[in-house]
C-alpha cells in the first residue's frame, strides 16, 4: 500500500488485511523515493490523498509490471473532472450539461449563454473546494478574476454546469470489482448548498435500485475503476446525472450510515486479483 | 483543428490541408468554449501549445465520438514525463534509470544514493525548462528550496536520472501513424548543456537505422501515438535511451534540417483515418 | 525616469521635459540591473506599472543619495491598502469604516459581524482587480476558498470594507507638490459596480471644493506624496471617505476629462524640486 | 502582544512581562480579524511569525494611535532585503556590493559583469531559504528559470551580491532601544555554507566590539528599529559588512550561547517606553 497521510481508512484498510494473515508492504511516498521499472509487490493498493502522488506511486508500480488499485489510467481520469466528464458522456451516462471554458475570455462568452443559477468549478479538486454556485454577474466577474489569479493552468480553466435542483443531497455510491457496495445520500447542511462531508454534509443511508446502480457500475467501467466511488445528482423528477468519480474514494461516512464493511469487500478483491 | 497561439507549424498544416481541398475548421480554445459530448467534426487535430488545453480539447472532441489526433490518452501520458517515462519502460525500451521523489524529503534520500552529476526535473514542462545538471550539495540544496516553493504540487516532484553523456547532442525522431519520418540531431550550443531547440540547439539530420527506428515506433506505441515525437540520448558506445514522447510535436527545426514535408506525411495520415 | 512597460502617461512627460530642455535619462528597469548605492542624477521620477518594481527603483534611486519622486516611503504605503487607510485614519482622515483579517478564519469571524453588502479586496493590486460586493453567504464562501488558494500570503490577507451608497461613482482628485490639481469622476457602467476606468469606468470632471481640495491634500501628506492621486467615495448626504492613494497615478483620463495639463504640472514641480 | 504561532521567544516574553505584573493582552492575528483605527492599548508587541502579518499587525494598532514595537516602518523595511540594503548604505554603513535586477533580463545582464561565486538571493524570505551560491553558468541558468516559475514578483526579484569570505561564520547582535545587548556567531556546518541557524548553524557568543556596536546600533538606528537583530559579515582582514536586519528577531540561539536575558532587556525597554 502506497500512501502519504494516513487517515482512518487507511487503517481499516490495514487492519482488516494484516489480521486476515495477508502480508502489506507500506510505502510512505513522501519519504521514500519510488524507481521506475522497480517491481515490488503484485498488487499496490493506492491511498495517497494527493491526487498526483496517488498518480505516480501507481504509474511507478505499474512500470515494474505490478498491478494497481486504482490503476493510473483510472487515478488520471478521476483526478480530473473534465476528463471524468468526458469518459462518462462517452459511456452514454447521463450528465448534467457541461460546458468547458479553457479561459477567461470564452468563459464570458459561456457565461452569457447559460441559465442562471449555474455551477462553475475548475477541473481538480477534492471536497467541494472551489464549487462555486454562480447567480449573477457581480459574483461571477469576482469569480472570473480570482479564477485568473489562482497559479496553475488546470485551476483557470472553467466547468460550467447546468445547476441541477437536489433537495440538498447527492448520492454517493461505492463499486468494487464491477458491483455496487451500497449507496448513500450526502445532505447538506445550513446555508451551505454542497454536500460534500469535509463542508459537514451528512451521510444517511440510500437503498440502491436498478437504475441507480446500472450508473454507478456503467460509471466505474468508464474509467476502468476496480475501487471507486461515484457521485451522483437526483433531480426533483428522480432523473440521474453521474457527475463525479473518486479514484482513491474516503467511505469513513459511507461505512458509519451503511454500516457496509468497506475494507473487506476491498479486501475480497484485492484476494481475488491475487488469484487471477 | 484546435489550437490556442498559431505557430508556424499550425499554419503549414492548414495551408497544405486546404491547398488538397480539405475541409478545415479552426478553433481557437482561448475564446470558444467546448460544450461535453458535442459532436463537430469526424477527426479532429489537436494542436494548442498548452498541454492542458491540449489534453482537454481532445477528450471535450472525443466526448462527443469525434476521433482526437493525438488522444487524449496520448496527450496525458506525453504531457507527464513520470507518465511517459513508465510507459516506455513497461514497453520494454531503454530508458536513463530514474527515480520519482515525490518531495523533498525524499528526493533528499535519493540524492545521498545518486551518482554526480544527475539530472533533476518536475514531471511537467517543455523546451527543457528547470531541467538541471546537478553536480554539487551546494546547487542543490539551492535547486530543492526553490522548488518546493513552486505554485503546483506536479512542480514539486523530482524526477532524478542518470546523466547519459551524449556529447551535446541527442535525437529527435518524428513517427507519424506508426511510421518514422525522419530524425535530427539537436546540437547544444555554447556552455548550455541542454540541447532543446528552444534554448538554442542547432538541428541537423539524423540518419535512420534500424535500431533507431524500432525505438521510435516502439516509443510511439506504448503511448499510443498517432502523430508524435521522440526523444532519445545515445552514449558513446551508441546505446539509445529513450527519454521523451511529444505529443503536440514541434517540427520547424526538424524539417529545415530534413527537408522532410511533415504536414504533408500528416495530412496522407489523416486522410487514411478518415477513410477507415 | 526609470519605467518598465512606457505608457502614454509616461510619453507625455518625457515629451514635456524634453520640449522644455530637460535632460531626461530613461532606465527601463526590466533590461538594466541596478547597483545599490549608485547615483545617478539629482532626481529620478519612478514611473514603472509594477508596483514592486517601482518600489525598489525609489529604494536603490535613494540609497545613492538622489531624490526619488515618489518616495519609497510613499510608493511602500500607496502600493498597499491596509498601510494606505491606516495612515489615513492616523492622519485624521474619514476613510470607510474597515476590518482586516490576516486568514479565513478571522475573515469568517469578521463575516458574521458585517452588514451586507460589503466589500472585500486583499491589499495589493490596481483596476479594481479582486475587489468584490459581497452580499450573501454563498458567494462569500466561494470568494473565500478563492482567496486561499491564491499564491501569496498578502493575497489571502482580506480588507472588509463598509459598502458606501456612491451613486455610481467615486472621485479622483490629483495632487501634485500639495497642490490639488483637479478631480473628475469615475462613473461606472451598465452592472458593473466597480468605476475603475480599466473595467469601463468614464471620467467627467468634477468641480473643486473646499473640503474635497483639504481631504486630498490630507491624503496626500498622510503618505508624504509628492505626485499622487486620491480614490474618494461620496455618499449620498455628501460625505466625503478617503479609500485609496496611488502613488504612481495615471492620468490619461483625468487629463481628457479635464484639459489639466498634468505632465506639465509635474514638470513644474521637478523643476522647483531641483532649485532647493 | 500580536503573534500567530507562538514560539519559545513568545512563551519567555509573555512569562516575564506577567511575572513582573504588567497586563498582557494576547491577540492572534490568525483568528482575530483587526480594525483600522482601533485603540486597544498603549504598546503593540509585534511578533508574528509571518513578516505581512506582522506588517499589518503593526500598521492597524498604529492607526488607532498605539505604539507598536517595532513600528510598522521598521517592520516593512527589515521584512525586505532590498530596502534593508537601501536604508544601510544610506546611514554611511558598510555592506556588500550588491546588485538588484529586477527580472531575468536584467539578472542576466548582471550576471555576466560579477565575479564568481556571487550569492543570488530574493528580496523577502527569512532562514537562508533561496540565498543560493552561484558558481558557474549551468547551476546559474537553472536558478535563473526556478525563479522565474515562482509565483510572486517579489521572488522574481533578483539581488546579486559579493560573496564575502566568512571562515564558515557570521555575527548577529541584538539591539533593543538603542543598545547593543550582545553578539554571537553563527557558525554553519558541514557542506553547508550558510550559517542561519534554521539551516543547523551553531550559535557561538562573539564579544562586543566599539566598531561591532557601532555598526549595530547605527544599523538600528537606518531602520528606526526598537527592537531588532543585525546580520553582519566579516571578512578575513576583519572589515565587517552589514548584510540584514531583522524586525521581529528571534533570539533562542542567542540565548543559549550568550546568557543574556533578552526577554527582560525587552521588557525593561517597554517600561521605558510606556513612561514617556
Amino acid at each position: 500500500m502506497l500512501y502519504d497521510y494516513p487517515r482512518l481508512e487507511e487503517k481499516l484498510i490495514i487492519d482488516k488485511l494484516k489480521t486476515n494473515n495477508h502480508e502489506v508492504i507500506l510505502t510512505n511516498v513522501n519519504n521514500k523515493p519510488l524507481t521506475i521499472g522497480e517491481k515490488i509487490t503484485d498488487i499496490s493498493l493506492i491511498r495517497s490523498v494527493s491526487m498526483y502522488k496517488a498518480l505516480y506511486a501507481a504509474a511507478l508500480r505499474e512500470s515494474g509490471g505490478c498491478r494497481s488499485i486504482n490503476s493510473s489510467y483510472t487515478i488520471a481520469i478521476c483526478g480530473d473532472k473534465i476528463l471524468t466528464l468526458s469518459r462518462l458522456k462517452n459511456a452514454g451516462l447521463n450528465i448534467p450539461r457541461s460546458t468547458v471554458a479553457m479561459d477567461a475570455e470564452s468563459a464570458q462568452v459561456a457565461f452569457r449563454g447559460l441559465k442562471k443559477p449555474f455551477v462553475d468549478k475548475p477541473p481538480i479538486g477534492s471536497w467541494g473546494r472551489l464549487v462555486s454556485l454562480v447567480t449573477d454577474n457581480v459574483s461571477w466577474r469576482s469569480l472570473l478574476e480570482h479564477r485568473q489569479m489562482l497559479p496553475t493552468q488546470q485551476l483557470k480553466v472553467h466547468i460550467m454546469q447546468d445547476y441541477i435542483e437536489v433537495n440538498n443531497r447527492d448520492i454517493r455510491a461505492i463499486v468494487v470489482g464491477g458491483e455496487v457496495l451500497g449507496a448513500i445520500y450526502r445532505i447538506s447542511v445550513g446555508d451551505e448548498w454542497r454536500s460534500n462531508i469535509a463542508l459537514g454534509g451528512k451521510p444517511v443511508q440510500r437503498r440502491l435500485d436498478p437504475i441507480l446502480e446500472e450508473a454507478a457500475i456503467k460509471a466505474a467501467e468508464s474509467v476502468k475503476g476496480d475501487f471507486i466511488s461515484v457521485d451522483i445528482l437526483e433531480d426533483s423528477s428522480g432523473t440521474l446525472y453521474v457527475n463525479e468519480v473518486n479514484g482513491v474514494p474516503e467511505f469513513k461516512g459511507f461505512m458509519e450510515a451503511t454500516g457496509i464493511d468497506v475494507a473487506g469487500a476491498l479486501m475480497r478483491f484485492l484476494e481475488e486479483v491475487s488469484k487471477r
